[in-house]
């Protein structure tokens, strides 16, 4: 995939991708192609030749198959929250906004699916399954905003990933547009199903480099009723690493565990110039539980709180009505913007097995002091992914330049022998690409690079993504 | 893949292999190869030439890298319980028993993950996960005999599956030996890992066409310390798939819903000379709920059983105690083997959304009628996965020839129609993989073929299998 050739896009290439579209749906200028020239990552900025905003299956097939023909590089693009530039037109091309694409087909409550088109806004799909009492627990912070398709190619998570696992667990069928334009469906609204290889569970999380999904058959489950959400702050990193084993072991999967350390609760007071909850301990847990009965949540976090003290928490929050609990949820989505305001930035989503967080946090704060680069971190414990932002604050941009590739490979190298990886749920995109090398092997490289090339032989969709450069 | 030009093992190889495993792991005699000849696959047999006990993934690796450059068909063999012919050497070679493979090497009790060989016994891991309060949910029915390599492989499903879903959502990390000899680990310990293309996935279900997984993660849950299994006979299958499609709707996820039709119970009673409950029945539904509190396993019992009486169940029963439970899983378990003992048999696994089983079973009813030819059907209702036993009882050899492939064909389109597909948890294997072209497009199929020469391109490991001849 190194040094692609493409071709610029002619007037009659745009002539034809217009006749697809539409007049109204094709965008060249450059203040109309800002909105697509970016995503969430840093600050980086593409511009593409050409947006087009299909409507359908048949407009992206058309599209696929024209510009597989001329040679032109194809970037698909949900809401534009990715962390790691998988929607950025690297080698410029054509942006394919799925935002036309936004209807929920279907809400099947006997069967417990949803049958969506990728541009649907997963808060949109999170109301539309509540209306009919169900629920689709996948929930990244951006939920707002992002979409189906993003989430799918991404394999996006979420805090309830703990309890409920991430995007992958929820798709069972999807209809895809192949980089040639020839468009097929994989699965169904099946529980199991053995027919083949599993290419639903190939695609998701592919980063939009193998096809383009068009529509996505999603499980559902019947919607908790009840929640409780606890704070529980600790003085040792260990000691909340060791309360969040023990829970487990009582037999309790809370719907969230998130971790998050002074620094940022420090920097979401200074933002938002407020106080909030046991700022002053060295490590916050956040934990949610949800079910139907209220008795069973009152006992969950009962035990939890126990847990906690008992591992040296200083004292346990509850909150059990639902203004309180969007209060602790608040600070929790917060951090994230308030760590990011700091400075420049750069924020690399680290997963470890869950246990070996503390030896993560640790390692962070060995490489920050070692190299003279502030750190702050905060993630989703349970699942053994952490958010390390490497933030430039007091430092030259020489400095910064010299230091971070080194900070981030000590970083990722440590992860690697903690038992993680590079990425949890961020993906690997353009920003992480050549430090994949450090997590795969050779051998593992090579058979992904050859998967794109059975979907992809000319390399056109969403290049520069994903696979090293090397 | 057709048509492939494999060669014969010469006595240099013979030599070369039984280097690598030891004089007592490789045999070559017709009455030591017999046990690796056949599966649960009806009545099929297909002699190895050789068959060999390797002990480590480094021994597996220097297996395939010696009938790599050979060009000698290997085939994996697990427990050999698989229905669809999955471990029958079709072109002769050598099979690979991983039986020697069979420690469990940790049961990860922090972290909640199990790491394994593939010849671990299903039931092993149930137990060793059980002594530490945590539980492995796949029970494919075979659990007493098969291995959890054979589980991934055929991604491998169950009663329980209905709650805590197939092999695939707990398989989280591989160490694999690819047909060429190289070995390559992916994921690992981590509920959340988005690096690069999720090759675990495309890995499970694959049948053993793509490499061999040598040491396998997986997730395990903490373990529901109590049940109550439910029976409840209906008149009509209408009324019990209503009753069930309510049970959803009321928040209940049972941990299994079973499916008896009438004629697998009175079979069941022939070959017992027992009488079973409720065999009069059109239909039986068997229901198990696990959870930690007997008050909410109560309440859910109560409501289930509410529900299918609203719905038309005769009456409810409900065993509280391990021993009643035990003997109505008897009843559902001995079931398989007492319709297969009729006569000559096909079992077929459909698998339709789960609201429109009784349609499928209409189907099937008015193909048997048809045909002239005896259908009797059992399953898990829950996931609309029904094993449709097609029996060859009182007609000819050459009428059952004639018609056997016209019904088989018949039934696999009806379930397509449905939204199914022609196996849910069975796999497609030798048996079934000339009708998968009814399930799946030419595209998919395109891209599977080049997905297996990825792989395989030689096409040694398992071949015959789950690709179509043409």
């Amino acid at each position: 995939m190194s040094d692609p050739e493409f071709n610029k896009i002619t007037p009659e290439i745009y002539k034809a991708l217009k006749n697809i579209v539409g007049d109204k749906y094709i965008f060249t200028e450059k203040f109309d192609l800002e909105p697509y020239s970016h995503d969430e990552t840093e600050d980086l900025v593409f511009y593409p030749e050409v947006a087009v905003l299909p409507a359908s299956t048949k407009d992206i097939s058309e599209i696929m198959s024209l510009c597989h023909e001329n040679n032109i590089p194809v970037t698909t693009r949900g809401g534009g929250t990715g962390l790691s530039g998988g929607a950025l037109p690297v080698y410029g091309g054509v942006i394919l906004s799925t935002e036309r694409l936004n209807r929920i087909i279907e809400i099947d409550t006997e069967n417990l699916m949803a049958v969506v088109e990728p541009g649907v806004i997963t808060h949109n799909l999170h109301q539309a399954a509540e209306e009919k009492g169900l629920f689709y627990p996948v929930d990244p912070a951006s939920k707002e905003s992002c979409t189906i398709g993003g989430n799918i190619a991404e394999c996006a998570g979420g805090p309830r990933a703990l309890k409920y696992g991430v995007t992958k667990d929820y798709v069972y069928g999807l209809t895809c547009v192949l980089p040639d334009g020839r468009v097929f469906k994989t699965g169904g609204k099946l529980l199991k199903n053995v027919s083949g290889y599993n290419l639903a569970q190939l695609i998701v999380g592919s980063e939009g480099t193998l096809c383009i999904a068009t529509e996505i058959i999603l499980k559902l489950l019947p919607l908790p009723t009840h929640k409780r959400t606890l704070l529980a702050p600790f003085d040792s990193l260990q000691d909340a690493a060791e309360a969040l084993t023990q829970i487990f072991m009582k037999k309790i999967i809370p719907s969230a565990a998130e971790f998050i350390e002074q620094a940022a609760i420090k920097a979401a007071e200074d933002k938002y110039e407020k106080k909030f909850p046991h700022s002053d301990a060295v490590a916050l847990l956040l934990f949610e539980v949800d079910g139907d009965r209220e008795d069973v949540l009152d006992e969950q976090a009962e035990k939890i709180g126990e847990i906690c003290v008992e591992y040296g928490a200083e004292d346990v929050f509850v909150a059990d009505n639902p203004e309180k609990q969007e209060e602790m949820w608040q600070m929790r989505r917060n951090i994230g913007e308030a760590v990011k305001s700091i400075a420049i930035y750069k924020e690399e989503d680290t997963v470890v097995p869950r246990a070996r967080l503390p030896e993560l946090v640790e390692k962070i704060s060995a490489i920050s002091k070692k190299h003279g680069i502030l750190t702050i971190s905060y993630g989703h414990a349970g699942d053994g992914n952490i958010h390390c932002n490497i933030i430039k604050k007091d430092i030259s941009d020489e400095d910064w330049n010299e230091k971070l590739p080194k900070v981030i490979e000590e970083l990722f190298r440590e992860v690697v022998i903690l038992g993680g990886s590079i990425s949890g749920e961020h993906g690997i995109g353009w920003v992480q690409k050549n430090y994949l090398p450090i997590a795969l092997s050779k051998v593992e490289l090579e058979l992904m690079k050859k998967i794109k090339e059975v979907f992809d032989p000319k390399g056109i969709l969403n290049p520069g993504k994903l696979l090293p450069d090397l």
